[in-house]
């Protein structure tokens, strides 16, 4: 049961969930869509003869046994109440209203939070670094796509325990932005051009904190995310630069592969990796390098916004909510070149 | 003066006339940005100072030598009338309300005529191809984009007197759907894409034919236009595929190069042009072969829309129309690659 | 077994053998890339620990039941005899070395046949309009991607008997050209660039006509295939016009609806189809329209070049020949947007 | 004279001179293209009937009033001393080689220099912040295309008095990497590509250091420079970020402005600068914010790699040094959308 399912995050979670060996059914539903062919908004399920359902809340809770919700920023707040009331047995929020549990964070970055108790019954769904919080879980808040990106590159100085202010570089396509034209989207002024937006500003930013603070136990630890746009239709690039407060002991390489260890979908790479390497895919591409003196720290990170992103670590997190194989449903989805 | 300025053929249209050595200032009319810096709407302009008017129509037709008329289709029938009334010295239209002068074929592509009579004191003003007509014209169509490439395919069959009904197959960037995000140039989707539409019905065929008719002599002659959209800005690239009833007698290049004898834009390539090569200019580089029995005919067009098919073509029919220097402010303007 | 799978159609086929559920395991040959990982080659094979194989052509041949050769043009020719010798069950060749039967027509397209009674030997794969041909061959030529395009165009006017003389525009994807740098793919030079090349003379007519005139059962029936270089990575879309020697009777849909009655990777749209559609996948697209008098008909096809015009029709080929299930290994493939 | 004139920094250099009110000509000499027409190779001189020049470098060094040297790393040290020798009255590099003045420093990111008595004579042109040091210099380094960018960013901190150590996050467009096909340039693997290169080891940090020290007139002052290769063809786009040992006092967007006051090829814009606001131009754009509390400095800088990062610094620079209208011939060059 995939609600909000018109959007290109609904999309890819129903194509996932499509070819998924343990999923024997999906509905979608869709307001605005109600009655078309899902097949004719979504060209990868075209062979689909599914169309948009227009179910209340409470048919949604009993229409499945996971119940994912692709919907607007603050819609989710708005239904979650009344799904978890009709007893959805797993329901994953891929939107921002469930991420940051500390209702003063929330507050800062979203404003105040409509249901401060149930944003704290939830789960934070970042299934590369902490599948364990996950299994077992009924209330999963999925991670935003360049949020995704920024703590893959934080985990390992966290996970190193090495002290830094880290600056992150963060360029997404234009699938970030939705289905809807937009005049950031538009061909013409996209189609060759990158640009910062967000200045010093962009929401994720709570929830990276939340983790790298956590993780690293220092309430104040500081990183800046610095989001861009670039010409390109999926995936995020980020690269993260720290300055050390010791200097790296050892290889930068083996700090990431320590760090991901046995991760299905992490793969460390022996070079800069590069965006097209992961387009389609549930992966995660990351590389490091220091300097000879191990002061600075240069790592790279890619991800495809809305497989790592959004519906991928979705289904991810589904995975091992219900026990299953990790990585069911999500290996094999790579194309090159495209 | 540059009415309804605002707009990707607006924007052009003034930063061709920035640059022209002969015009000594202009003003921009815009009822939705008025008041707004022009160079905030056009990158193109940012150096400019000059604020958008919002002028009546009749100070528009008082505030310069030439109005120039970006509009949408249909709006031009509406205020042409008063422009003319209050005395333009010289009127140069660039939507589709003055192209076809014949009260039905315009109705049959676009519906009944608003002002038929006015409609045929209009000079069509296909530069390229018959510039002596535009000479002392003081009420100008500026020809589609489209329509240019198509023309400038057509006429080396019309002027050697070849009869053919060719099939003409173009592909337009995405900068012809103009300044306003559609679903169409929504960058997702369009960014990898080719799509063909209006299919055997583009509006622009009708300026075609009555070209392609009045050249050949012949009420019947057809000639198909087939239009596409690319994954690309700017440009229009057109392949004609001919069937010949005679055989061509001699060379195709020759064909190409006698019709367009000391044309100042239009060069006749040794191979295929390429697009990218007139992007940002006026030039039109055109290409034609010829199988060995001489019975088919391939030849190629490659224009700017919005130069060559628009802004550019425009400012050529003004020079023409005032006795200037065909090519004033229409050289140097290439830029590559890009 | 693949044979020459460090190229883009080489690397396709892996891609879709590796996750084929009839396909126990795969071995891939390469004489440049012999004993590099497989995945460091091919992105989407990234989780596979296989390595290039250097294995002699008599080993390729006993390696196992299928032997997909993916090499260049004339390289097929060398090794197929010696292959056959050997006892390859299944030899399926990706190249155009055995697509044409006809010796004369060969010689007219790439020069004499080294192997002429071999040629005659091979079914020509043209899997979506000729299935029956396939089941239980044991060596096929797989169609070119322009070809594969161009024919499923062609199809529905041999269908149902139109005569007609079609201009085919088609336009292909840099993936086309290789995995080898060239100056026709170099990024500043392609990026948003069109243009023509092998003007009235691309090598691929041969075996489009091979099929035209055997269809339609004149020998003397014409077509005229003309290729573009597009600036997008995968696909090839196609645009046929044919004025019809007798008018059509009925709906240009139904036309295309009844020659591709009950095959399972054609899909008859509703409106123009667009590339991005059947990216990544073993699908066509086909629309077609006429004009009221039934004189005219317009036809598009979309494909993806690697997939449907390369490694996606050989398996659909394999499939057919082996009696398995023809859509096996094939769906579930597409991503959108991408 | 542009001596190297046959790569894409030759073409740009080309172009921009024969628009230049204050030069009368220009000659072009190329090793490889001696004898075809310019136009052939630079598409945006199609209109020139100049052929390239196979001159010795003395005849090179009288043939003109300034020499431009668009070559290879390495290749200018070969023949500068013999153009030095042979009396050019104005000599303008633009490869790295005397973009170092300091040997040790040269010698860390390039090797040895061998004419370091030379690279002592030399001022390195960066324009846009330096200008008076050009006015009357007859030898002339121009800065590389990242470097200037980088230098771009970090001059209003260094204006400013302020302590940090930034780092700079550069992503260059496609035509960075030269005329020549590259597996980096190959349209299918670069169409929709970004990743990282020259990790931690980029070159232009060697100038970039040189200037950021002596303007700080701290020895150790460091900055990060991070380059990255984007799917577009033209631009450069850099963000900094820095940590400020001491808290900005007041505007960020005021620190910019000062720092670049009456620089007429720098614009402080309101928001974000977009990439495609400044192809084919010489402009940089530039916009910074800081955190409330001042801690923090985010700022981006655009460029055209080609222009400002190459051929048009240089003819700024020539202007400076030869006391003409900074501006002449740099203006009027902009095209959008594109």
């Amino acid at each position: 049961m995939v609600v909000g399912a018109a959007g290109y995050v609904g999309g890819e979670l129903l194509r996932l969930l499509d070819r998924h060996p343990h999923v024997t059914g999906w509905t979608a539903t869709s307001r605005s869509q109600a009655g078309k062919r899902v097949g004719d908004i979504h060209p990868a399920l075209a062979r689909s003869d599914a169309t948009f359902q227009g179910l209340s809340h409470a048919e949604a809770a009993r229409a499945g046994d996971v119940v994912f919700l692709a919907l607007e920023h603050g819609e989710s707040s708005r239904i979650v109440p009344e799904l978890v009331e009709a007893g959805a047995p797993l329901l994953i929020d891929l939107a921002a209203d469930f991420r940051i549990a500390d209702p003063a964070m929330h507050a800062a970055f979203y404003g105040a939070h409509p249901a401060p108790a149930l944003a704290a019954r939830f789960t934070y769904g970042l299934a590369d670094v902490e599948p364990s919080r996950l299994r077992g879980a009924t209330l999963i808040a999925a991670p935003g796509c360049f949020a995704t990106a920024a703590q893959l590159a934080l985990w390992p100085l966290a996970h190193a325990g090495l002290r830094a202010e880290p600056a992150l570089f963060a360029v997404t396509g234009s699938s970030g932005s939705g289905a809807h034209p937009k005049p950031t989207t538009h061909h013409p002024a996209r189609a060759h051009n990158l640009f910062a937006y967000s200045v010093l500003s962009h929401r994720h930013e709570g929830e990276v904190l939340q983790s790298w603070r956590r993780w690293t136990g220092r309430a104040d630890a500081a990183a800046r995310l610095m989001t861009h746009s670039g010409p390109f239709v999926r995936g995020i690039h980020l690269t993260l630069h720290a300055r050390l407060a010791e200097p790296l002991a050892g290889d930068a390489g083996a700090l990431v592969r320590a760090a991901f260890a046995g991760r299905p979908f992490v793969r460390v790479t022996g070079q800069p990796p590069e965006l097209t390497h992961v387009v389609g895919t549930n992966d995660a591409l990351v590389h490091a390098a220091a300097t000879p003196d191990g002061r600075e720290l240069q790592l790279m990170v890619v991800i495809d916004n809305l497989v790592k992103g959004a519906g991928g670590q979705a289904i991810q997190a589904m995975n091992l909510a219900l026990g299953l194989d990790e990585t069911a449903g999500l290996t094999g989805l790579g194309t090159f070149p495209c």
